[in-house]
C-alpha cells in the first residue's frame, strides 16, 4: 500500500502550537512508517509574523491569514490552537463549513461552543478532535468515547488544574501560605501572570464540562454548575485535613444520580487513602467509576507544551485516518440529551469547618443547639490550640444536605462568642 | 441513519465469559443509542452445557461446538474467552480464516502466538483486539496503539498482577509471611488455587510482552526475557524497604536502550515517592514514559469478570464499526521489528541486599573487599537488629552493572563469617 497523504494546516504558533510542529516534524516519519500515512504541514498562520519566522517554516508554508487555511481546498485538517473564543470560534466554523476536520487544544472553545461545533461537524459528516483540551498528555477523551463508553459512568472526580495542585502541594510541603505559594508556582512557569482563571476554579470548571458531557452523554451547558475557588483555603487548613487523615486538592466532582447531574468544582477534602491524595505538584489525574469497570484513574502531565502536543498529534492521526479511510461514522460521540443539573443545595455532603471561639462556657452547648436544629450531626469536633482566651474549634460532620449545613452554619456563626472569620471545605465521600 | 446489526460468537462462558453476555445484554440499547451499532450475541459455544444453560440462552443460540461459530458464516466477530494456548489458538486461526475479527482476552495466547496470529489477521484485512489481554478494565492496548504511540515511549513500568501486589499489600499492612498472604488470597479471590503463575511472575512476563510490542514496536519473542517471582521475599524485606522509604513491588519494567530492549520481572523497591508505590490490593497500574509526553499512569482493576468484559465490549464494538466502517487500516499497530533484548548482566541497577554476619571483627572489612573489588559502591549500610552473635545487615548499592554485583555477591556470601541466606531485591531507578 503507498502512502497516502494528508495535509494539514496549523493556526496558532504559541507554546503548543510551536510544540505540536516540532514534534510532527521528529515524528512524521515514524507515524508515516507504523500507520501508512503521510502527515504534512501545508500551511501555518500566526497573528505574529516574527513567531512563524522563528520556526524556520519556508515561504511557501507561512499563510498571512488564517483564511488561507480555513478556506484552502487543499488541506484536509486544520489544528487550531490559538486559544480563546474569537476568533477561534469562526475559524473552526469556517473550517467546518469547507469540509475540513478540526483538532483543537482550546477547552473554552468547547465548553462553551462545543454543542453547535459538534452539531455542525456531524451535519458536514466531519469530525472536531479535542483530546488536548483537558489533561494535556493524559489518554482521556479517547478512553471516554471509546473503552469506558460501553460501561455507564456514575462518577468522575478529577484534579485537571496543575497550577492550583501546585499550590496545594507548596502550602502543605513548605507551610506556605496562598500568596506565596502562588508566587513560587509563577517564578517556575505553573502558574500564568494572571491566574484568576485557575485559582478560582473556572479552568477546571471548563474541563469538568467537557468530560462530563462525554461521561454523562449530557449536553454541554454551564448553567448551575457550582464553581468555587481556592482563595479562601488557608495553610492551616491544610495542616488539620493532614492531621485527620486527608489532604485538601481542588476538585472537579460530576455525578450520576437518579434526579440528574451532580457536576461541581471545589477545595476538597480527600482521604490519604484515596489515589487522588497522593497527586503532587503540577500532576493531573482523573479517576473515573463505572458500573462494570469498577475504579479507573488516569495520571499525568496535564499540561505543558510537549504532553499537550502529543494529545494534538494523536488526534491529527486519528483524524488522518478519517481523511483517508472515513471510519468517522459510529464512534461513540456524546448525544447531548439535556440531563437536569441538581443544585448543589440538593447534594449530601461532608463538611469541615474551622473556626475560632472566645474560651468560654455554654459556647459548645450554643454550637450543638445550632447544629441539632437542622439535623447536622458531628463525626468529630477538635478544640484545637488556644491563643489568650480564644480556642480553634474544628469540626467534620456526617454526610448532610448542602441546604441544612449552611443554615445550621449561619446559626453558628451569629453565636455571638463565634468570630466571623471561617474555614468550610467539603469532603470527597 | 439504519441501525447496523453485527454478529457475534463468544465461545467460554466460564466467568470472563459470563460477564461479557451480561454486559452486552444490559448495556445493548446504550451502545446502539450511542453508536448506531446493534451488536446481536448470535452463537455461543461451551464446552460445559451446564453453563450455557445456566446463562438462559435460547437453543437456536447454543452452538454444540466452535466450529458452528468459527465457520458459520453470519457471524462477523468471534469472541474467544476460553483462555490457554490450545485449542485457543485454532480456534482463532479458523475464526481469522473464514474472514471473523477476533477479540480475545488471552494473554498467553496473544504473548506466545501474537506474532502468527495477528500475521494472519493482517494478511486477512482483519484485526485482533486484545484489551483485555492486560490490566483488566484499565485502558492500556488502546492508548498504547493510539493517544501513546504518535510519541517515542522510553520506559514502561507496571504492576499487572493482582495476586501479588494483594499479597505484598497484606504482607506489609498485617506483618504477614508470603505464604499466610498468600492464604488470605486465596480466600478473598485474589489468587487461583494453583497460584504458580502468578508467584512466578509468569502472568506478569505475558503481560509485559504485550506491552512491550506495542510500546517498543518489538516482536514477541519471549528470548532472554528475566523473570524472578517473589517467593524469596520476606515480611523483614517489606519492613526494611519501608524504613529506608521505598515500598517492595513486582514490576514489569521495559526500557527503550541505545543497545536495545530491556525487559524483566522481579520484585522491586519502589520509592515511596513514586505512584507505583501507592497502588495497593488487587489494584494495578502502568506507568509509561514518553519523550513528549512525560509520564504517564493507567490505574485500576486489572483482573475481574466484570472489569474484564468491559475491555472486550469495547474491543467489540471497536470490532464492529470496523465490520460496518472498514476502518481498520492506518491503525498503528505493532510492526514486529525484532529489536535486541539487553541481556540482565549488562543492565544497571541498584540493588539491596539482606544478610545475617557473625558479629565480629573483621566481617566489614571483608564485605567492603568484597564489593570494592568488582567496583560495586555502597550507598547506605545499616546494621540491623543483633540476636546472640549475630547481626543482620542492610545494605543498598548505587548503581552497578547486573554482572558485577553477581559477581561481588558470590564473593560476599563466600566470606565464612556471612550465612547462606539472604535476601536480594532490585530498586526501581
Amino acid at each position: 500500500m503507498g502512502k497516502e497523504t494528508v495535509k494539514l494546516g496549523l493556526i496558532g504558533l504559541g507554546t503548543i502550537g510551536s510544540g505540536f510542529a516540532n514534534l510532527l516534524k521528529n515524528n512524521s516519519s515514524y507515524i508515516s512508517e507504523k500507520s501508512g500515512l503521510n502527515l504534512e504541514l501545508t500551511r501555518v498562520a500566526d497573528k505574529d509574523q516574527a513567531k512563524v519566522e522563528a520556526l524556520g517554516f519556508s515561504d511557501s508554508v507561512i499563510a498571512s491569514e488564517a483564511k488561507e487555511i480555513t478556506e484552502n481546498p487543499e488541506i484536509d485538517i486544520v489544528v487550531e490552537l490559538i486559544g480563546g473564543l474569537e476568533p477561534a470560534r469562526t475559524f473552526v466554523t469556517e473550517a467546518l463549513k469547507n469540509g475540513k476536520h478540526v483538532v483543537t487544544a482550546n477547552k473554552d472553545l468547547i465548553a462553551t461552543h462545543g454543542k453547535e461545533l459538534l452539531g455542525l461537524a456531524r451535519e458536514k459528516a466531519l469530525n472536531i478532535y479535542y483530546e488536548a483540551s483537558v489533561g494535556g498528555g493524559i489518554p482521556l477523551i479517547r478512553p471516554l468515547k471509546h473503552s469506558l463508553a460501553v460501561d455507564r459512568i456514575c462518577r468522575l472526580v478529577g484534579i485537571v488544574n496543575g497550577t492550583t495542585n501546585y499550590i496545594f502541594t507548596r502550602m502543605a510541603q513548605d507551610k506556605l501560605g496562598l500568596s506565596d505559594a502562588l508566587a513560587e508556582a509563577q517564578k517556575l512557569g505553573f502558574a500564568e501572570p494572571d491566574p484568576t482563571n485557575d485559582i478560582e476554579g473556572i479552568d477546571a470548571a471548563y474541563k469538568l464540562m467537557i468530560m462530563s458531557s462525554l461521561a454523562f452523554g449530557s449536553s454541554l451547558e454551564q448553567d448551575r454548575l457550582h464553581v468555587e475557588g481556592i482563595g479562601r483555603v488557608t495553610y492551616e487548613d491544610i495542616d488539620y485535613a493532614r492531621e485527620i487523615g486527608y489532604a485538601i486538592k481542588l476538585l472537579v466532582i460530576g455525578e450520576r444520580q437518579p434526579e440528574g447531574l451532580a457536576l461541581r468544582v471545589h477545595p476538597t477534602l480527600v482521604s490519604f487513602d484515596h489515589p487522588l491524595a497522593s497527586v503532587q505538584n503540577e500532576m493531573n489525574a482523573v479517576y473515573i467509576e463505572g458500573d462494570a469497570v469498577g475504579e479507573v484513574m488516569l495520571y499525568g502531565r496535564g499540561a505543558g507544551a510537549m504532553p499537550t502536543a502529543t494529545s494534538v498529534l494523536a488526534d491529527v492521526t486519528e483524524a488522518a485516518r478519517s481523511v483517508v479511510f472515513r471510519p468517522n461514522a459510529g464512534v461513540i460521540e456524546s448525544d447531548f440529551t439535556h440531563l437536569p443539573l441538581i443544585p448543589i443545595e440538593e447534594l449530601k455532603t461532608r463538611f469541615y469547618l474551622r473556626f475560632l471561639a472566645d474560651d468560654r462556657p455554654g459556647v459548645f452547648a450554643a454550637l450543638a443547639n445550632a447544629f441539632g436544629d437542622e439535623n447536622v450531626s458531628l463525626d468529630m469536633v477538635i478544640q484545637k490550640r488556644r491563643v489568650g482566651s480564644t480556642a480553634e474549634i474544628v469540626l467534620v460532620t456526617h454526610e448532610v444536605k448542602e441546604a441544612a449545613f449552611q443554615k445550621a452554619l449561619g446559626k453558628v456563626m451569629a453565636i455571638e462568642a463565634i468570630k466571623p472569620e471561617s474555614s468550610m471545605i467539603r469532603l470527597l465521600s
